[in-house]
């Protein structure tokens, strides 16, 4: 097993840090989650004037043998069909990775269909797509930590071009049907409370969905690890995204976390390694209405409620232009004694 | 009294942009608020490709005589001292206004303080500081009509260089007190719930604002009438507001809302021409605590909640950005048909 060394933050910097924000032109605490956001990646970087630098975000791709049996609103085929969507600049992470001027890989981790060698596509495949865990085991053990070690090389190739800020995403019919499995058994939840709509299935699709999941689930024999839980309901891209997680946190990079299914896989890399969480900002809060549930055993608060589930790393994109301005404002705002400001009264009361 | 003409929004192009929205590859409704955002403006625009041009954000900024009693954690001066903040570009408002490339004005509404004529402020000052209304009147109805003009003149220059998206933001140390008078008379809600920390008073703080406050509307004699309220207890730069906002409808620009102080300039404005609310975003949640009541006045659902309040527009200035991504979606991602993805399934089951 790949073995990651992951240090905890120090809290060196942390009153300088709070000294620096106290002192801009503006009321204590007014920018609010700003400053928390400011803090962080200050932190991390520990660094009292912290810079994103290569903004990158990573899309991990795979298919699902449990998709065959209609979990999702899509069939299989679109998965493949929104890498073309990719490469063509056309779906919702090309448009907002490139309102934000934002590097966009994708990585086929295991989808069911051949991509020519000269597309965009960074090719980690493990298989064409993972067993139905229905009747087996989505992958075996090897293909796990192959997934892990894969999911870590994408992310050091991206750490030596001189990134230090990260967002994943994924793509996979199917996909919410394993994040609401690994929450179930990862975060001790009984699976009806984890199963939602996903792309838009009905009351219903929902039941419907949960009986065909709670199938799979009763027929499992093994533990709580994570990495028996992950190899047995997990997407290629789901396991990938772990490994890619702790590489990250291991390189001290901040990680923009996205919805539902990146959230499932930080749960996962958290239960292998918890300081991974010291890296994290939180995107949003999806829609899919088991998130609320991840993101609280995470203590995970998303800066943004907006309603979207659309998965892709949409909501982290959405979110990383007031991160920005976090990161903007403790650089580039005046200190009350450069800008000859009065600073408040001695007392706050009047 | 200047009239202002605004004309109801069309429906005509409504299906027609959902149908646009809908055909885009993603889940239905998976981009959640910016979905409506889309739809709001380009209802707006009655353009199925619609677009922001040359965005704007104007502060308006003016002092106020309740401000010597000290109802803020900060004296009066720092209104001025915070104008020559902007015109060295150190303030919070220009860190963000630069982020997104947009456009930032700053106009005296009524400053206590004479500016150099050379500076790049747009001099529309009506007195050097409203009355202290714990004894008289704010302001005089001349005054009163003398803000709305002022305020539309300010809109109609920027609209005629092509701008038609715009974002108001405020300054006025003792400005949160206008505004919860506002609420108080406009939204018929007791004084003592609209009353808050404003820039960081602590709980006796509060209690004194709202006792002068109280002192000040218990000598009120006037009638619920925008004029009445508006002239007795606004800022110069709250009614100059209300002028920009009545100004802005009328022209058909799509108008970003700020927090706390805008929104009470917008409930005025609502009051006067109700109309105004179907051309207004509303940008964020302040943490000023009776926000969410005029929002919920209003019908506002605010995009962001981000425990802000610093006033000068950062709200909405923060929030911009994902108001672009709103118009670059529905502008710019393929349909599945154009992409060659399939679409869902004909039943919402499974």
């Amino acid at each position: 097993m790949i073995q990651f060394n992951i240090t905890p933050l120090s809290t060196e910097k942390d009153q300088d840090l709070w000294n620096k924000i106290n002192s801009k032109t503006k009321p204590i605490g007014s920018l609010g989650v700003l400053e928390e956001i400011a803090f962080k990646i200050g932190k991390i970087q520990q660094n009292l004037s912290p810079q994103i630098q290569n903004p990158t975000v990573v899309v991990f791709a795979g298919d699902h043998g449990i998709a065959d049996d209609g979990v999702s609103f899509y069939p299989k085929s679109v998965s493949y069909q929104m890498l073309y969507n990719y490469m063509q600049g056309g779906a919702a992470i090309n448009v907002f990775s490139r309102q934000h001027g934002i590097d966009f890989k994708v990585v086929d981790a295991g989808i069911d269909h051949d991509f020519a060698p000269n597309l965009n596509i960074i090719n980690k495949k493990i298989a064409y797509g993972t067993k139905n865990y229905r009747f087996e085991s989505a992958m075996t053990k090897e293909q796990y930590l192959k997934c892990i070690s894969s999911g870590a090389e994408v992310v050091e190739e991206i750490h030596k071009n001189g990134c230090n800020f990260i967002a994943f995403g994924e793509k996979g019919i199917g996909n919410t049907s394993s994040a609401s499995l690994i929450l179930s058994l990862l975060g001790n939840i009984p699976l009806e409370e984890c199963v939602g709509r996903g792309t838009g299935l009905d009351t219903n699709g929902v039941k419907s969905k949960f009986e065909l999941l709670n199938e799979g689930l009763s027929k499992y024999k093994g533990s709580k690890n994570p990495m028996d839980v992950l190899s047995y309901f997990g997407g290629f891209e789901v396991v990938m995204t772990v490994g890619a997680i702790l590489k990250a946190a291991e390189l001290k990079m901040c990680m923009l976390i996205d919805g539902f299914i990146i959230t499932s896989a930080l749960l996962a890399a958290s239960k292998i390694n918890s300081k991974v969480l010291e890296y994290c900002l939180f995107g949003h809060k999806s829609n899919e209405k088991a998130h609320v549930k991840m993101l609280k055993q995470l203590g995970g608060k998303p800066i943004l409620d907006i309603g979207m589930c659309l998965g892709e790393a949409t909501g982290a994109m959405v979110c990383y232009p007031i991160i920005k301005s976090a990161v903007s404002f403790i650089n580039d705002m005046a200190s009350f004694e450069n800008a000859g400001v009065s600073e408040s009264k001695e007392s706050h009361t009047i």
